[in-house]
């Protein structure tokens, strides 16, 4: 008999949270749901009449008319009953937050899951999970933690971990990035980490996919799940348990084997993926490659920065291994003949604090920067209005010339760092900073809060675009 | 003749800020000192009469009784002239925030600087800069933008930049961190980096020195006075202008040949000082030294991570040097005994999820781990109620775990991730997650944004503190 895809259990007609309560973690699932789901919504569990203003039953096959899909969060001893209500009642897909399984590294509670498995196999039931928090689809209002955004992007984010997860769609959220889908998948029990690498693969709403791996569970198929997906679209991989107590940790959380890091980063090179180490690196990559078109080469300008991060600015895009070559002479030649009195003194970076405040002058030197085709790449320092009053500040005028950098079609990254005293900060000041993050994010930038985020960022995608070659 | 200590001209009684405007510049140094300092002050301008409620005086030699300190933001061609007022009224120190000297790369610009030294030296008037911001000394009430802090700690600063210094200041600031003085020396025409360090080595109000510094003036003496205060005191050094283009950038910027980085990482080694790449790794460290206990290994207990960052915190420890040892046999002997649940499954790192919300329980654990002497570090992940009701949310009862932690005398990092969405984000989760934040500092705990940037600072603490035996 031929498997139900994956697809075919993303878009519930009607959800019913099993082990539902007023205070529990299946309540948990409740309210997201309830905030956002267009669909049926049925909370299951025998001490209770009523959920959150929903009725509730006693259990799945008590439930009037058809239930697409199932969230479990009942303790495992219970599961198998789960499975044959499931069964019955039609149910296509069963998201398993419930726990306590292979993870705990005990004999009964392994043999246990590998039963649920051949229980769902007969009724076509497919399983997400176990040990996972499941779905984040924001076209479809699906959800597991309240305030998660609810606009689509372009995104994919396939984890091994929950927490994951919820950390990478909340810090590349504040920067701006939004995802098609999410799915936290656990211990990978019937769905593994090559049918969800398939699914994104195909899926016209993902262009770009990320992935945080423990262990592979189908080690024969993955090299070419990996490499058929890297072929369509970037797919950006971070391996947890890459050491020997990270490998100890992943069986504990997954029950996953980690397996040799130097053969898992020859792997992933050779399917055209981008291997990334941490959580950090991930959310930068993204920004880069959700906000930025293709890099065509490594020769970077960077322009705005003051002094110390001028300098600084430079040794690190070097580190990084980008090419900071030093300012055209013909750009200088133009300086000189427009009667700028720095056309000598000013060079790449270009530190934009010796044209005195002076913020027009300084873009010129910019755009002339960023037009010029020895220039792949550009990076630019966002100032606010530091330590003065903020009475004069005209947000718009401020950062018009930033947006305008964009429109070279060159990868432009932004360094924005929101310096701030503790004590005795200026209110206006406070609010004109969060409205500068708001206005260079509405503008579509890829805004970084450190020069060593945006200049590794930024040689990793560059490299992207050069092992594809 | 011999020339005046720093010392003596740090505790000025009366400032004049010679270029003061109601809006330029000049005025940006006379704000924060009339919010702040003591003393006198006097505006300096003859096209006012009065500037920011202060009388004006036209010229230097025509304020009434002493000055002792003149900051100095007028052109760098008036600066002879404001030299033989200053030099006639009796002035002690200099600060030359003018610029437009040799960082131009222009002869005539050089050959002035040279002059102004030369003419100064006659009335034993010292300078500090050219080209730079001056001094921050929260105890004199000397700062040079409004609303840096003015509670005094133990961190002294010795930049050549003073966007440096305002970095430092805020971003160690929002960690809790407080300066004893931070001093930004630009040019070095007069006081050089040697001077400030014999000066911040033997200040008793110092405990910790961080400099950056992008070309040495006195090459023959540096390396002594390197030794001779890293021999007291932890010293940070940040190199700026280490590649080509960072070695271009720091010729117009304080007019600094930067040198070989090679040699220059090995005499700060053989000093006993520390080298930083960045600033960002900078202030992870400063926090270490600011916070921590000595360090006596590098064997780390982890705990509170909860699944994926349980397993990445486990990677990259390990890849940043420390030693993740297994849960020792004892502990899990304790957990058995008294009936714990997860005795065999919990590890080192401690995913405190797998103990279901049990907060209590988890911290048992933890508190085994920081008290057993296998441990010599410990990095905690403190938690916020992410995506719940804030309603029931204590938080004195659900931070003061991660205090007790402290109280092992252990070196403990904390990983505080400010987790939050877009949208729709419960106003009472943002102030919790503010408190939670204040209350750590207030608690004087290490808090790291992430796991790589907590990592990173520990070992390098370690590493200190072997290198030293």
């Amino acid at each position: 008999m031929s498997q139900r895809p994956l697809e075919e259990i993303l878009h519930p007609k009607s959800i019913a949270v099993v082990g539902a309560s007023d205070t529990g973690r299946g309540g948990g699932f409740l309210t997201p749901l309830q905030e956002n789901y267009k669909g049926k919504i049925f909370p299951v569990n025998p001490k209770y009449s009523e959920i959150g203003g929903l009725t509730a039953y006693p259990r799945v096959n008590a439930i009037p008319g058809p239930v697409d899909y199932v969230i479990s969060s009942i303790p495992a001893h219970q599961v198998l009953d789960l499975v044959e209500d499931c069964g019955q009642k039609g149910v296509k897909g069963l998201h398993l937050f419930t726990a306590r399984f292979s993870e705990t590294g005990r004999k009964d509670a392994a043999e246990l899951e590998k039963e649920i498995l051949k229980r769902t196999r007969a009724y076509n039931l497919r399983i997400i999970g176990p040990n996972c928090m499941g779905v984040y689809y924001p076209k479809e209002g699906i959800a597991f933690n309240s305030g998660m955004p609810m606009e689509s992007g372009k995104v994919g984010l396939i984890s091994q971990s929950g927490q994951v997860v919820g950390e990478i769609v909340s810090f590349a959220g504040q920067a701006g990035v939004r995802f098609s889908k999410a799915i936290s998948y656990g211990n990978a029990l019937d769905f593994n980490e090559c049918d969800y690498l398939d699914y994104f693969a195909q899926d016209p709403e993902t262009e770009i996919i990320l992935m945080y791996i423990e262990g592979v569970r189908d080690g024969k198929r993955f090299p070419q799940a990996l490499k058929k997906a890297a072929s369509v679209k970037p797919v950006l991989v971070v391996k947890g348990g890459r050491g020997q107590a990270g490998t100890r940790a992943t069986v504990s959380h997954t029950a996953s084997l980690a397996g040799s890091q130097a053969v898992w980063e020859a792997l992933v090179k050779q399917a055209g993926a981008v291997s990334v180490n941490n959580l950090e690196d991930l959310v930068d990559l993204t920004l880069a490659f959700n906000f930025l078109p293709p890099a065509k080469g490594r020769n970077l300008a960077v322009m705005g920065g003051s002094g110390g991060s001028s300098v600084l600015s430079a040794d690190q895009c070097e580190e990084a291994g980008l090419e900071v070559i030093p300012l055209p002479q013909e750009i200088r030649s133009k300086l000189k003949e427009s009667g700028s009195p720095i056309w000598d003194w000013i060079g790449n970076p270009a530190d934009f604090s010796i044209s005195m405040g002076d913020h027009d002058a300084a873009f010129k030197i910019g755009f002339l920067m960023a037009e010029h085709p020895s220039f792949d790449l550009i990076m630019a320092f966002v100032h606010g209005p530091w330590g003065r009053r903020a009475k004069n500040f005209s947000l718009e005028k401020h950062l018009t010339p930033y947006n305008m950098i964009q429109r070279f079609n060159k990868p432009a990254v932004f360094i924005y760092q929101e310096m701030r005293n503790q004590e005795k900060d200026d209110e206006d000041l406070a609010k004109i900073r969060g409205e500068i993050k708001g206005k260079l994010i509405e503008w579509n930038m890829a805004v970084y809060p450190t020069i060593r985020r945006a200049a590794r960022a930024l040689s990793a995608f560059v490299g992207y675009y050069e092992n594809r070659k």
